[in-house]
């Protein structure tokens, strides 16, 4: 047997491992696709380094190339790939040729296509093993497959090749992971239905870059220099920036069912930025406690919505999709080609400074990197020249990973002079040349410490030295893939229908491109130059808010965001007329979902809201202590009430917890709240109520057939609910219908039949509370997403 | 007599006034101090301007020139300067010979030196007015005179020279106006007793500038554009500078005892801030809404301390003073000659945002400027060059308003071409040319919208015609000049004692004076480079916190304000390893005055505090609503709460106001309170008190003689305090020493005696309940200024 014979050569070569060293066991590569496009260029070159660098290391291997030609064809395409394989510059000639020999004859190349070729390599496996009498430690099964052939392959690998018990099996996938958290959800359950978590290893290549790889190191190592100033108060912005010179020509059939931000946003520029902004664990070396802070910083991001991005299409992209999908004409494509996306934390670390993610084809130059800014907090009192001079600290500050490409042609660490010199592991990183002619981010690249790689190293050599380390943290784990994907489906949902920016590509973008922060979104920053560009093309219209009437009140009805967009707007009028009428605006609020969306919106784009003048009541309440998940004012709090600047006497919580106990009639907290409401509130009217409706016409925690609340002198209540928490504390009807004005939002296709039900019928509060909303003196708005309005 | 001649004269000229628009009736300037510097440099051209613009006003006019000199050679002296008065460029040159003729005609010399010169000054005056049968319209009496004459010249003015009724008062007064608070108010109470505050026009000159005066106008006018713009979102800095290149050689006996936070920031810089940062009203040609808004403004600024600022003097400056004051040897001048100051606003409009103040002698140029810089918001995808052609959003975004002199060498107000072309009024400002050539702070001025003024206009000019037109916005009232020197003092009281950085002067400067935000103050750049400049010169050493035993517990003690910011950085470090140890931190803090200083420090300093995950309690209360000034918790809250992210549920205000009644027995509050600590607090431990000392050795509310709290059960109590409002609600001294660390802080001089007995007696809490805090298991520290430590 040829695998025997090989490895017997292999064993007795003097300077290899000695059978003592190589008592650490066996290790079977088998990489799937052995024959495709990323094996020829990356993954086989990756393999041979791993060869060359763990030859020592005390394991033997094995190399299995698999693909679904036969036998000869297939090995004949395989060893066309190995023979071209290449030596490092910095490896010795001879020990190369060596080396390169063994490889090849250490590799074999094997059909898998039927369950019985998977059974026979796991025999031939176990055989060579056992005639060599070497312990097994782990096998490594390299997807380099189209997705849809996952299942049945891990399948495959799970009934018939896995190593016996006390060797690992190591499963490398690479992405797409799906197209959104639907499809990603399921892949990754079809997936756990085969491997154990700990046995998979999802690959971003941007994870094993030089530059972002050195990311958390370096941030490790400067400590020291870091810590003061790795924060909101010292960091203006952080950017992940990925250019490309190139368009989608020739992958449109791929790139038209992704676009940029499932192609690049989602997984490269998240996880690079990812390292930038997670919480440092104190051992940087655990993937476990890594992969925990990544997944702790994903989870701290906002939600995005529409404004979060401006979307570009270059011009030609709508022509080749045509010319290369066969589309039917007519289809126009809005597949962005290029995003900028605005980013931010919540965490107390990084609230309020914008995280911006760019990328893009068909721009004017190929380059990546991700830089943390930071804020002048200088003044320089000498004029001109002088105060430019040195390392003055009135010249810009910044970190800058610059992943390769672009001016510097390296991956490169870049630290402003005026920051600090950065400590810098030796063996990897060597000072750079400072080069005054070129200029990156325009600044002099003597205004840097820069360094780059003492040996430059592919990506993939990086990942699959890192497979063989088990280093998990350097790979997407199903929480994390999973974490992203909903983080981003919600801005893929939201502009799947906006027609993207058109632009020229190359340098003539000029600056059709540029984008600024505005309003807590990102916009443009040249009005639409549509009819320059395409005067003939059509451009689905915007969606507005369509205004008419909804049981004899004003209806404002649009798309949910739209609708949630004006209500904010309409709330943030009403505050700012009532502080200019009386000194303050009286707010009383309800829980639930539906608020959420709304919640957020006011906390992040409505700077002038008069929250200082404001009090915030609560509409209703559960009775659980207030601290629960579950209470309405934990939910108010989380989404708005901490993120504003209301006076702590100005908020108003619902008192169902007295005497350590909840709701208890005799306790009295609904007459409380009734008492603080007619002392502060006058004349008992609030300013604004918000409320929403249930699918049984309940609104705020007046129920159908309720006992209290509907009718009778205006008040605070106690009721019943037909759903948990079953006690409740709520605004009585007659209470509501003394504000001044009343708005109630509505959304979502599940009360589409509330909606149409409630349009027919007439006061019937006792069967539809909310039909008793009918300010006495005041106003009624109806705000009605379409899904809730039209089905 | 002349003076009835002249005027017969005036009226009688053709192209001037006819009587019956002379009618408005007559004006009386008298200049006080007309011979000297100021009247010689500026005054009287200001006069002679003002004539020359008035003539036609339909009032007459008469100039009478004052000085202690005698008749004859005060009116050589005074006819030497008037005789050099020179005609404005854009004045017909006929016209000009004419009017300054009459001017001369108009003005006469008055010896004004005893009560008898006054009397026959005003007896003059009526008599013409009589003679010619004109109306008085009012008096204007310049005093440019040193302030120690005021209060005399004061006196003379209200008591004999007071216009008849229906006529008005105006006086002009030059700075200084005191040197700190105290002399301010004793000056501002001397003056009140001979003036009304309308009757009192301070002068500032720089509000006489012409780029300043166009500051709120210009605001007003780009409203539009500035609306959305000029708030702590969109802003980064907003800096006011005045760089002079001359030293204070020959006037060290004035510069000694004012130097230039008092020279210049207190009053010049102050007031262009205060236009750039105020809320604009609604009509800015209302002289007493900007007053008011002035002054809103300058009260929302925080106070100052020692790490606001950063000062330097020039090396010569010292040796100046020797040779100039023939000052005892050894003795070493602290006059600043140099300061950058930070400067914050409390305003829910520029929370957060930098104002940087800063003035210096003997720098590299002369340059005055108030300046808006705004955030960069956008992000521009072109590389390099092409992202700055044209106005790209990624430049820099500023409004400059430019005093004058430095690289234009004219007043100019200059508009980034990337914010907005502004609004301007045609008749007063010009677009000027854009000398590409020119920079002005780093961007080429084609880089700006650039406005200077058509005719340039001396301040004094300007202020002159504002007194005869009545515009007090242009003045300082006595409120504002308080309100500023209360700002000020603080800051001056200090820094008396701290020794400036030595900067050679001029470009050798370099980066020495170069400064930086450092946590929540400012820093010099660099490191103190004495050794540098002046090996041989002493410093006063820092003072810094010393550290002994007090009561056998351990002493902090340093000044003040050290003592406050060791204390909240010994507060951050429990907080921290609280937090580290238990994932909580329950606080229990103190009201009153003293910890007022820490709170503020804590807001403004202290960054990494974990309020997220701290609880915040009160020592004591008072039986007020919480809504009431004189409760602890409105302290708390203003000082500290409404500035951190405490969650609303960490925060414990104590119940003393329970069913619309103020600390009743049978509402049961102390016992709510007590039953919320059990809960919350593990073991009813608090993880840090912070506790005060009165000057009867009361501490918390528990005072000598006190029937409950000083022993028995931990619980909390109700008390009655000697002084109003009598009763109170507290922890108990049991409860108090169950915490792992009490912090006990004592300050000022007033608590020196307590300080001294506490020293000597034992456990005594019946006498002196601070003697019986001594946590059972917990350890406690004194934190005791200087002052009351050492009287």
């Amino acid at each position: 047997r040829m695998l025997g014979r090989v490895l017997c050569t292999v064993l007795l070569v003097g300077a290899l491992p000695s059978p003592a060293a190589a008592s650490q066991g066996h290790i079977s590569v088998i990489l799937l696709g052995a024959t495709g496009d990323l094996a020829k260029k990356y993954l086989w070159q990756g393999l041979f380094q791993l060869y060359m660098d763990q030859v020592s290391s005390g394991h033997s291997f094995t190399f299995h190339g698999a693909a679904l030609a036969a036998q000869e064809a297939g090995q004949r395409l395989m060893f066309d790939v190995l023979k071209k394989l290449s030596c490092p510059p910095d490896e010795p000639p001879n020990r190369c040729a060596v080396l390169k020999d063994q490889f090849l004859k250490l590799s074999q190349y094997h059909q898998l296509k039927t369950a019985e070729n998977y059974t026979a390599l796991n025999r031939e496996i176990e055989t060579l093993l056992g005639q060599e009498g070497l312990k097994e430690a782990g096998r490594i099964f390299y997807f380099s497959v189209p997705p849809f052939a996952y299942t049945e392959i891990a399948q495959h690998i799970s009934s018939s090749c896995r190593p016996p018990a006390g060797a690992w099996l190591r499963v490398v996938l690479e992405k797409p992971f799906g197209h959104d958290l639907e499809s990603a959800q399921q892949l990754a359950a079809q997936l756990a239905g085969f491997f154990r978590e700990e046995e998979m290893y999802r690959v971003d290549h941007y994870l094993g870059k030089q530059a972002v790889a050195h990311i958390l190191p370096f941030r490790d190592q400067n400590r020291r220099f870091l810590d003061p100033i790795w924060n909101r108060h010292h960091v203006e912005r952080v950017e992940v920036v990925l250019k490309e010179t190139v368009d989608a020509k020739g992958r449109t059939s791929f790139y038209e069912q992704y676009g940029v931000i499932r192609d690049v946003l989602q997984n490269h520029l998240t996880e690079a930025l990812m390292f930038l902004i997670m919480e440092l664990p104190a051992n940087v070396s655990s993937a476990q406690e890594v992969l925990q802070h990544k997944l702790q910083a994903l989870q701290s991001l906002w939600g995005l919505d529409r404004s979060s991005a401006v979307l570009g299409q270059y011009q030609a992209y709508d022509s080749q999709v045509q010319e290369e999908l066969q589309e039917a004409r007519g289809r126009v494509s809005t597949t962005p080609t290029f995003a900028g996306v605005l980013i931010h934390s919540d965490s107390p670390r990084w609230e309020g400074i914008p995280f911006l993610l760019t990328s893009g084809k068909a721009l004017d130059e190929r380059v990546g990197y991700a830089r943390v800014l930071f804020r002048n907090r200088a003044y320089c009192p000498q004029s001109g020249s002088l105060r430019d001079a040195g390392h003055s600290q009135c010249k810009p500050k910044q970190i800058i990973f610059y992943f390769g490409h672009g001016a510097l042609g390296t991956p490169a660490v870049l630290v402003s002079r005026n920051l600090f010199q950065p400590a810098m592991p030796k063996d990897s990183w060597k000072e750079a040349e400072a080069r005054s002619d070129l200029h990156i981010l325009g600044q002099p690249l003597s205004d840097f410490y820069m360094y780059s790689p003492v040996k430059e190293r592919d990506a993939y050599s990086v990942l699959i030295s890192n497979i063989y380390h088990g280093r998990k943290d350097f790979f997407i784990t199903t929480e994390n893939l999973l974490a992203s994907w909903a983080f981003w489906t919600p801005l893929l949902d939201s502009t799947s229908r906006q027609p993207p920016r058109l632009y020229p590509g190359g340098v003539e973008n000029q600056q059709l491109l540029d984008f600024e922060m505005v309003s807590g979104g990102l916009a443009f920053t040249l009005a639409e130059p549509a009819e320059l560009l395409s005067p003939s093309r059509h451009m689905p219209s915007d969606f507005r808010a369509i205004q008419s009437k909804f049981r004899q009140s004003p209806l404002v009805s649009a798309w949910a965001e739209d609708l949630i967009s004006q209500l904010a707007s309409d709330m943030e009028q009403a505050a700012l007329s009532s502080v200019a009428r009386s000194g303050h605006f009286h707010l009383a609020l309800s829980g639930g979902s539906s608020p959420v969306g709304l919640f957020q919106r006011l906390a992040r784009h409505h700077y002038s809201f008069p929250w200082q003048h404001t009090h915030v009541w609560l509409v209703d309440e559960r009775c659980v202590p207030l601290t629960d998940g579950e209470s309405n004012f934990q939910g108010l709090h989380r989404h708005l009430l901490q993120h504003v600047r209301v006076p702590y006497l100005n908020i108003h919580p619902m008192p169902v917890h007295l005497n350590q106990r909840l709701c208890v009639e005799e306790d009295g907290g609904a007459q409380l709240y009734a008492q603080d409401i007619v002392a502060l509130v006058a004349n008992a009217s609030f300013d604004l109520v918000l409320l929403g409706v249930g699918t049984d016409g309940h609104t705020a925690s007046l129920f159908p057939r309720s006992e209290t609340g509907l009718e009778g002198a205006p008040g605070v209540v106690l009721t019943e609910s037909p759903v948990k928490p079953h006690q409740r504390m709520s605004l009585s009807l007659p209470l509501i219908n003394r504000a001044r004005q009343v708005f109630v939002l509505v959304l979502g296709k599940g009360k589409h039949d509330i909606t149409t039900l409630l349009s027919r019928v007439g006061h019937e509060p006792s069967k539809w509370p909310i039909s008793g909303v009918s300010p006495s003196s005041g106003q009624l708005v109806w705000y009605v997403d379409y899904e809730a309005l039209l089905g």
